[in-house]
């Protein structure tokens, strides 16, 4: 049995100072992903394991599932796309598209082991759903830098890749079963085990170094001229080009001096179907956003359209932004206390104060335990004790 | 299997003018606690079934259970009042009483029937933790008013009981077992059943009559006099004189004028020890927001202290203030539609309109299936369209 004060594996609670800073920061993102016409919509944080549970793509194992009274199964949410492909195919299917929606939620994904990793995190995230333009992924991606900025992220890299030139250079070179497992060392980003097994791989020198080849494309548009010479393929070359294309709407829109291109990018979740991209704050070793383009996740909720979107996960964007400083509970509040006889006095003043939007702790001292330990934290104590000045 | 755009039972999705609003509201609601002084924290949505679960009073067929890798049962929070105790109990451990806190947190509650009964729903509340004197229970009281008022809500009545004055009451009168049986009726407000109960037991006619009385037992102070009179249990006067004060300390606070004694208030939750109190809306039949004294929960998690609060579900509060309107989804916006040449302008008119706050929507023509359908709910639309004026 649990001891009284335990929590569990991955759970953490969120004390008053570490919550002023992430409301600041959640306020300040929702007033600028307004600011480009975006709607923030909730859903529920349970769903169908059949239904969203499926279409979310974490792994099986990382799911919180439970039964319900009819025997189906349900999971606590994991993302956030997959539900809102099912919101924008019921309750908004009038609303023509295309769609702009934002959201900030919890997600779950259960932990197997001890060690800080959390089960529980916020995430803010976008869609825009039903652009089939690349000005959809340029503006997801602008709005991202645009976010984390209104944040207070002033250092941070994008990295961006697309999906389907990475498909198409393993499709031409390696089996299925061999593609999946160089993807996972991709998405580790353990480059060393990529070499090693790539080395191994009864494969032709040539089909050998391109897949090396691969792990040096990264960098500045410069290095797309070079990724099309490892491949002829005809969707590698359009994947190429739609970068292309991309990086010239990022110019416009004023972003691209943060950006590189890294076709290495491989994200956990596989529903991405073209441009996908992550986001690092220079402070940080894992990225702390990340999105692209998911044309076919629409088409399973029944309403087939083009989609891309970003997520941030909201407490390493905290720690990125680490000037957070810890503080004491009450550094802001200021204290009135008061005994019985004068409480009139003490509610005047209070709502003076309260009305000039100070904070302020009204306390009779009779209920205080320890009346120097409890005011010693205040900026100011006032008290109205005794006997009354006015009478 | 569930159909792809189905959700689990009690569970809704909230579109974006309704988010807004609430938004709206709860940032209204936290701005006054915290002139008042209270912190916010947020505690995980799972905790262990045999801490949090058990503590909370919700009756375990309205949990949410599941396991966990360790065979340990989870549950997802049905209350913030044990989650808040167990904070208290341990990370906040050395924070000196009394302590002032709130949250706004999903509660959930598994439903067994459809009918629009929500299984997750938003609650804000307040605990003020270690204070045993009734200035508390005038604070939460008081502050609960102004919260009211603070999130629009102007016509509301609160109603004031005391879980000691009608225990004393019962057990002077009936078993334990027929007192759960009527306080089962007072809290379902079912008093024709409480009536023809009463009438079918075995007692004195007087006996009778005291459990008919409480009935009456409602309206300004006049009535604890009258409560008075048919007990003569020294617990029961000390409640009665509890009440007094405490309706003192409210007028003094300014805030007895929408308030009446009700000393057949039940509250669905039975960790309450002292006063308890519900808020009505005027136009609602159910009350949106309810608290007490529960001075032996922070008992059970090791750190023995009084304590009081109250708790408001938002979806109900957002009823109450009925002057709620739905509106289009973009009613607010400006949507900048633009072809590819003309990007650049495009974005300079909307940078400069989003500096100062305004919420523009950019989009390229191509990216649009149907663009009258797109561009009509628009406030207004600018056209950077076909060939550059400026050049």
């Amino acid at each position: 049995m649990p001891l009284m004060f335990e929590k569990p594996l991955g759970m953490v609670d969120t004390l008053p100072a570490l919550y002023d800073r992430a409301s600041e920061i959640r306020h300040n993102i929702e007033q600028e992903t307004g600011r480009w016409g975006y709607r923030a919509i909730q859903t529920p944080s349970l769903e169908y394991y059949e239904t969203v549970g499926e279409a979310s793509a974490i792994h099986d194992q990382q799911l919180f599932k439970l039964l319900d009274r009819e025997g189906q199964t349900l999971v606590l949410r994991p993302d956030m796309t997959a539900p809102i492909a099912r919101v924008v195919s019921s309750s908004m299917k009038n609303e023509p598209l295309p769609l702009r929606l934002s959201y900030c939620n919890a997600l779950y994904r259960s932990q197997q082991k001890e060690g800080g990793v959390r089960a529980e995190f916020e995430q803010f995230g976008v869609e825009l759903v039903g652009d089939a333009s690349m000005n959809a992924d340029g503006e997801v991606i602008a709005l991202l830098t645009s976010t984390l900025r209104a944040a207070g992220l002033s250092a941070f890299r994008l990295a961006v890749g697309h999906v389907k030139y990475m498909n198409a250079l393993f499709k031409e070179n390696v089996s299925q079963e061999t593609a999946n497992v160089l993807r996972r060392y991709l998405y580790e980003k353990n480059y060393v085990s990529y070499r090693q097994y790539v080395d191994q791989l009864q494969l032709s020198a040539e089909a050998k170094n391109r897949l090396k080849h691969l792990q040096r494309l990264r960098g500045g548009p410069e290095v797309l001229p070079e990724a099309k010479k490892i491949t002829d393929n005809r969707e590698a070359h359009e994947a190429l080009a739609e970068i292309e294309d991309l990086w010239e709407i990022l110019e416009d829109l004023g972003v691209s001096e943060s950006l590189q291109v890294d076709l290495n990018l491989v994200l956990h979740i596989d529903y991405y179907t073209g441009v996908v991209f992550e986001g690092y704050g220079d402070s940080l070793g894992f990225p702390l956003a990340s999105g692209g383009r998911y044309d076919e996740l629409l088409g399973k909720f029944g309403r087939p359209a083009s989609a891309t979107g970003f997520g941030i996960r909201l407490d390493w964007l905290l720690e990125a932004l680490n000037h957070f400083e810890g503080e004491t509970l009450v550094r802001h509040s200021t204290l009135i206390l008061f005994s019985k006889e004068r409480q009139r006095e003490a509610v005047q003043e209070a709502n003076k104060r309260r009305q000039n939007g100070e904070a302020i702790i009204m306390q009779n001292r009779a209920g205080v335990p320890d009346v120097a330990a409890f005011a010693e934290k205040y900026k100011e104590v006032i008290s109205f004790a005794g006997e009354t000045d006015d009478e």
